[in-house]
C-alpha cells in the first residue's frame, strides 16, 4: 500500500527534476542543494520477487521496505518493483529466478532450496539450532556470510541477511500433547527438516500450502499446524481450528530471512549503490524482528483475551526426544558434501561457544528477571 | 585504522573524479556509469565525536563502521571524521556538543545525559529493563523512538539507536558474594542507576572513570567493578584484579548504543542523505549486537582458560533484592515531570506484554535447548 502511493511520489519527484533541469531553476527544488542540476543519472529499474503473499505482515513487508529505503537513498536511481508469490513466479521458483536473472532480487527463506542444496535450511533455521542473535553474529563475525556467498556462487546468487522472525512457535493442536505418546500418528503439517524430526519422534509430516492449512485443520484432515508466531497466526485465523497454541518453536529458534541478489546485476551496480544494497539489507535484518516482537506482543493479546487460545509448553519428554532427533537430522544434511560439512562444522562450531555465552547473559537474565 | 586508510583512498577519488571531469573521459572510470560525468556535488564534511576511546572494541567501532558506510553510500558526499573521547571534546560534552552544532553527530549512549534528563536512561539500558531485541522493537514499533526524539528536541539533537551491547556481565569482584550480606560495605565502581540500586542494597557505589578502573580494582580501593563483557573486560585486563566474574548483567540488560545528530545539520542534509544516515545508523545497531556477541565467545574462552577467571552466578537472594531496588529507582526517575512520566509510562507498558512474549519464545526456548 505504501510502496504503490510512494511510487506516485517518484514518478512525480522525477518529473519535476526533468522540468527543472530544462528551466535550469535549480535553487527552486527544496532540500536538494546542486544536485539536481546535475546530468541525469542512469536508473537502475529492478525487480525484486519473494516468497511471500503481497503484504503478508512482517516477513512480507521486508522486500517493501528495503525497496522503499533503496529508492529514497539513490534517490531513485535504484527502482525496485516489489512482486509477491504468484504475481511474477511461483513462491518456490523464487532462487531460479533469481539465479537465471528474471528478477534482480528475491527475498524468502534458505531452507526453501533444500531440495537443491541440502545444508541450505542452516542459513535460515534448524531444529534446535541458534536464536536470531546468535545467527546475525555467526553471519557476520563468525564465517557464516562467506560459507553462505559459497554455497550459492555456483548459481550465480549473491545472499544477504535480510530479516528475522525470532524465535516462533510450536503450532496449533487441536488435542493437547501430554507426553510422547500423543506424537505417535500425529499428523502435523510441517515442512523441512523439523518434517523429519517430527518423523522420527512417531508423528507423520503433512505438507501443504499455507492457503489450505486451515481448512485441513478444521476439517481434520492434519491434526496440528506450524506458521510462525501470534503476528501471523492471528491473520491466518488458526485460533478457530486449533485450541491450543504450544511453545517453544523447537524447529526455527530464529529464522533468518534473506535477500538474494542476481550475481551479474549485482556486480553491474556502482559502488554506492552496492554499498546501500548491503546497508538496507542489514537495516531491514534489524527492522523485521523488531516488528515481529512488537507486533506479535498485541497479535498474543487479542489470540488470548478475544479468541480463548490455550497456551501451552511442550512436555519436557517431548522436548528432549525432538532434541535427539533433531541433532541426528541436521549431521545428516552435512554428509552430502566436503562444503556441506564445512558450514555443519562452522554452524556447529560456533554455536558451541555462542550458547555458553548466552546462557551466561540472555537466558540467565530472563530467569533472573 | 581503517579509516586513516580509507580517508586517504577518498582523497585520491575525489582527485581522479576531478581529472576525468576535465580531461572529459567518463568512461575510463570503473563501475560508475555515467555519475563521472556529472557536475560535482556539494560534499557535507562532518564529524562524530564520541564517548568512547578511539578504536575501543565494539562500541568505539561503531562510528568507524558508520561512517565508512556514509561514505560509501554517498560516494564522498557525506564524508564523517570519526573523533574519540578527548579527542576534540571530552566524553561526557558529547551531547552538549551536538547541541550547540561544536560537531554534527555524536555516539555514546542515553544514560550519560542523566544529569540533564533524569529519564534518559530508559532509552539505553535500566536495571531489570528490556532486552536488546525488547528494546528494538519498542523503539520501532512501540512508540520509543518518537519519545526519544521528543525527549532531545529542545536540545537541537535527534537521536538514533546505533548499536547494543546485549546483556552484559554483572561485573568483576575480588571477593565471592554468597549471600544478600555480601553487599554491605561494598565499594563497586557502577555509575548511574544500577549504583542507586546498589546503594539501596547495602553497597557503596563509586563513580571512577574507565582508565582508573582497573588500578582501583587491585590496590583495594575498590572491591568490585562492573564494565562491559567478555570482549571489552578482557581487553581492559580486569581480569588480573578481581577473580570472580558475576553474570548475568541485571544492570544493563541490553544498552542501546546511540547516534545523535544536531537539528540544523540533520534538516540541511538532502533527502537522500537524510535517508542514508537513518538506514546506515540501523545497520550499525545490527552490527554492533553481532560484533559483541561473536567476539564475547572468543573472549570469555581466553579469560577462562588463560586467565583462570571463575564464573559465578549471582545469588538469587542478591538478585531479589536488586530487583525490588531497581524498580522504585526507576520509578522515581519517572516523576520528574510529564515527559518523563509519559516516557515511563510507554517502556513499563511495553515492557509487560513484550515479557511474557520473551518468556513464550527465547527465554522457553533457551530453556529447552
Amino acid at each position: 500500500m505504501k510502496a504503490s502511493s510512494k511510487e506516485g511520489g517518484r514518478r512525480a519527484g522525477w518529473l519535476a527534476i526533468l522540468l527543472i533541469g530544462l528551466l535550469g531553476c535549480a535553487d527552486e527544488t527544496p532540500n536538494s542543494d546542486a544536485e539536481a542540476a546535475a546530468v541525469p543519472t542512469k536508473v537502475y529499474e529492478w525487480k525484486i520477487i519473494t516468497t511471500w503473499p503481497k503484504f503478508l505482515p512482517g516477513a512480507g513487508m521486508s522486500a517493501e521496505n528495503l525497496a522503499d529505503r533503496l529508492r529514497m537513498m539513490s534517490d531513485g536511481r535504484l527502482d525496485i518493483r516489489v512482486y509477491g508469490a504468484g504475481e511474477l513466479v511461483g513462491a518456490f521458483e523464487v532462487f531460479d529466478s533469481v539465479s537465471a536473472g528474471t528478477a534482480e532480487m528475491g527475498h524468502g527463506a534458505a531452507y526453501y532450496w533444500r531440495g537443491k542444496m541440502p545444508i541450505a535450511p542452516l542459513f535460515s533455521a534448524i531444529p534446535f539450532g541458534m536464536t536470531a542473535q546468535e545467527m546475525n553474529a555467526w553471519l557476520r563475525y563468525g564465517g557464516g556470510l562467506e560459507l553462505w556467498r559459497e554455497l550459492y556462487a555456483p548459481f550465480d546468487v549473491v545472499p544477504f541477511a535480510a530479516g528475522n522472525t525470532g524465535v516462533q512457535m510450536a503450532g496449533w493442536f487441536n488435542e493437547e500433547i501430554k507426553a510422547l505418546e500423543d506424537l505417535a500418528g500425529l499428523k502435523m503439517r510441517i515442512p523441512g527438516l523439523g518434517g523429519e524430526v517430527l518423523e522420527r519422534s512417531g508423528g507423520v509430516p503433512v505438507t501443504i500450502p499455507g492457503g489450505e492449512v486451515f481448512t485441513a485443520l478444521q476439517t481434520g484432515v492434519i491434526d496440528a499446524t506450524e506458521w510462525v508466531g501470534p503476528y501471523n497466526d492471528l491473520a491466518l485465523g488458526l485460533y478457530s481450528a486449533g485450541r491450543y497454541y504450544y511453545y517453544p518453536g523447537w524447529h526455527e529458534p530464529g529464522t533468518v530471512l534473506e535477500l538474494i541478489v542476481n550475481r551479474e546485476a549485482y556486480e553491474a551496480l556502482p559502488a554506492d549503490l552496492q554499498a546501500m544494497v548491503a546497508t538496507a539489507a542489514q537495516a531491514i535484518n534489524d527492522d523485521t524482528l523488531a516488528d515481529y516482537t512488537a507486533r506479535s506482543v498485541a497479535a498474543l493479546d487479542t489470540l488470548e483475551r478475544e479468541h480463548g487460545v490455550l497456551l501451552r509448553p511442550l512436555p519436557a519428554g517431548v522436548i528432549e526426544k525432538l532434541r535427539e532427533a533433531s541433532l541426528q537430522v541436521v549431521a545428516e544434511a552435512a554428509s552430502e558434501d566436503e562444503l556441506s560439512q564445512r558450514i555443519y562444522d562452522s554452524y556447529t562450531g560456533f554455536m558451541q561457544g555462542v550458547r555458553r555465552y548466552t546462557d551466561l547473559t540472555e537466558k540467565a537474565y530472563l530467569e533472573a528477571r
